[in-house]
């Protein structure tokens, strides 16, 4: 069984073929500059390469690209499209709408298109893609949809619910979402069996670090409470997102710069964060290396970031009434041991203790970090989004 | 000695003439409608009541009036205003400019004017009722000012910190300053001693809860974080204030209604939070009468106002790495049970236990309401913060 994992942008269509006998990656890329002019990036497993130019007017072009590359040429790595069972597409918002991975139909999409209101930038872009596959791919091979906030829905309403007058949940649909749901299902998940526990029995807190970042209590397997909210803008802070912000401080800086509200939603994703309070920049390397040069400002907004994930990981105690295992994931949660040590340091409250000898030699690798005699284990839990789609896909096409 | 203690908003300016011998009340009352129309209520001690309209065009009317009304007529408690040993006022919000109580002098009143950016309603009003009591109050009577913010500037930069960029912080001022301060040093005091402990030794989750809320880390004495923000907006809900809400979900809103910042503003303060989710009302009475009677908004505010609650407790329980008590003060803190209640429910992983029993029966008095085994102590302590802003300003005379 192959099945074609996608994540498509506005202007980008990121793929992976997966044969799911042992769950290895066959060929992966990224058509971008969709609706620009058009590239292809194309990687086999077996280190075949093409990476041109091509022109990319819409999605339909991308696929269509992405199904010749597959099955002709020098990177061709199946004979034809028959040889996939199916296709699953991440997609980014689901509301409450969508409590799980579904079948694609005509519906499904229209109900994701509609979504886009609460997602501008990702729904819209989702059902473009979904509508080019749809006609680019052999009608017989099934098509599922996975979404980031599909994990959340089993959130309580005390936890997703903001302060604001009702009727703006009710006509507006303003409430906590949360993101990145198929990470933290997938390292939950994981972390459980590396344990040798039922997730049934956990209690995790779940911090998928990246240049996105999102906390989750995960209760018995389900997620209870998250850092992300309405859009993944709340939370700790972020390579180029605030994070939480005070609501007046919104409205009184929206005021002082005369920004609109779309204006100040994208001073708050694109230029603050890591970004705007050190003036680095976005990438957590450069923060890391900047503050250990003595740059103060890289240095509090590192001290920030621990300072907030710790604050969430005593929240979530709170939120779980218990605490047995902490996990990092994402591209600071597998990478960062600074961030991992910096988390972990002086939280020996709540029986967090880690090897720091160890923890600084560890990247990537699913790892246990804590010290044999910290009561709360914790551990490196490398994710993989485009796995747990395909697992989702195989799944439902198997019902 | 005898310490007028003074609270001045736009439009009203409530008192309270402390006798600094036994800390009790001699007199207190409210000029208010000041710039409208003007209406004393003024009691003493011994039950003498005055209760008239008189014009207050501005606070200088209502200082003449309350001089009048403190050494003469029917409700007189003082010969001359020469019994008065110094006056003390409270001031909403002294920035990161005044980390203690100060003699009041024309550049302190300047600089407190010059602070109305950050605190519109308040700020300027305090200003105007200053420079009035200097030209009522005989000119060798020495004034005092203790600041609602002041207690938090001991609260490290990560604590305070926003992830917006990092000029907002520089030249707008924009920041955690914090608010409730002296209800949270009276209270936090008040605690330590009641349990017999010193306060340097302790670690402390004050819960000063009414119309506005806010929960503070103290540790060992100092305010290390505290929930609400900028201005008293964030943190947990409350009243008609929404408390934290997702910044994406400020401009979406606000774009949605088509709200200028100043509306949105408004709206976030006065027209959500209990009001707003439940439209019940904003008074947690009413609230908790509409739960008990089956109102399933009414329940859903008073869930995520306990819940929220347990998650500043866990989170600054990670704050100061530690917790030794738990403290609940203000109009809902020392008066319902039912928040009270529901808090310290399901919160045993943090060594949290209360005798219910007892909890049911307590208003408004010093208590322990933790079970002897309970790791953590709880108490109500009722707040005072006239009194502390009368010793504050009894220490800074006697210096």
């Amino acid at each position: 069984m192959i099945i074609l994992v996608v994540n498509a942008g506005s202007s980008s269509l990121k793929y992976q073929l997966i044969d799911m006998s042992d769950e290895s990656v066959i060929a992966k890329g990224n058509c971008d500059r969709i609706g620009i002019d058009g590239h292809i990036n194309h990687k086999t497993a077996d280190g075949r390469v093409l990476d041109e130019d091509c022109p990319f007017p819409t999605h339909t072009e991308a696929f269509m690209k992405l199904v010749e590359c597959l099955t002709s040429g020098d990177a061709k790595v199946i004979d034809s499209m028959d040889a996939i069972s199916a296709v699953g597409h991440r997609i980014v918002q689901g509301a409450d709408v969508f409590d799980k991975s579904v079948l694609v139909t005509d519906e499904v999409i229209d109900k994701i298109d509609e979504l886009r209101e609460l997602a501008p930038v990702h729904n819209h872009a989702h059902a473009l893609a979904l509508r080019a596959c749809k006609s680019v791919i052999p009608a017989n091979v099934p098509q599922v949809v996975v979404f980031d906030t599909a994990f959340h829905q089993t959130m309580p309403p005390k936890a997703y619910m903001f302060g604001l007058p009702y009727d703006d949940y009710e006509k507006l649909h303003v409430r906590k979402y949360g993101f990145h749901g198929t990470s933290h299902r997938f390292v939950s998940k994981a972390l459980a069996e590396a344990m040798g526990k039922d997730v049934k029995d956990l209690k995790i807190v779940s911090c998928h670090l990246g240049n996105g970042s999102s906390i989750t209590a995960v209760d018995g397997g389900k997620s209870v409470d998250t850092s992300m909210g309405f859009t993944p803008l709340d939370g700790v802070v972020m390579g180029t997102r605030t994070g939480s912000v005070d609501p007046s401080a919104v409205t009184f800086v929206a005021d002082k710069h005369g920004f609109t509200p779309s204006q100040m939603s994208e001073y708050m994703n694109k230029k603050s964060g890591f970004l705007g309070v050190s003036g680095v920049g976005s990438d957590n390397r450069d923060i890391q290396e900047a503050a250990n040069n003595g740059n103060d400002k890289a240095q509090l907004v590192s001290d920030m970031l621990a300072y907030e994930i710790q604050k969430y990981i005593g929240a979530y105690a709170a939120a779980m009434n218990g605490l047995d295992a902490v996990l990092f994931t994402g591209g600071i949660g597998e990478n960062s041991w600074e961030v991992r040590e910096q988390v972990c340091q002086n939280m020996d409250f709540f029986g967090i203790k880690i090897d720091e000898a160890l923890n600084r030699t560890i990247r990537g690798k699913l790892t246990k970090i804590s010290t044999p005699d910290s009561k709360v284990e914790v551990w490196i839990v490398p994710t993989n989004e485009e796995l747990l789609i395909a697992r989702d896909t195989l799944e439902l096409i198997s019902k």
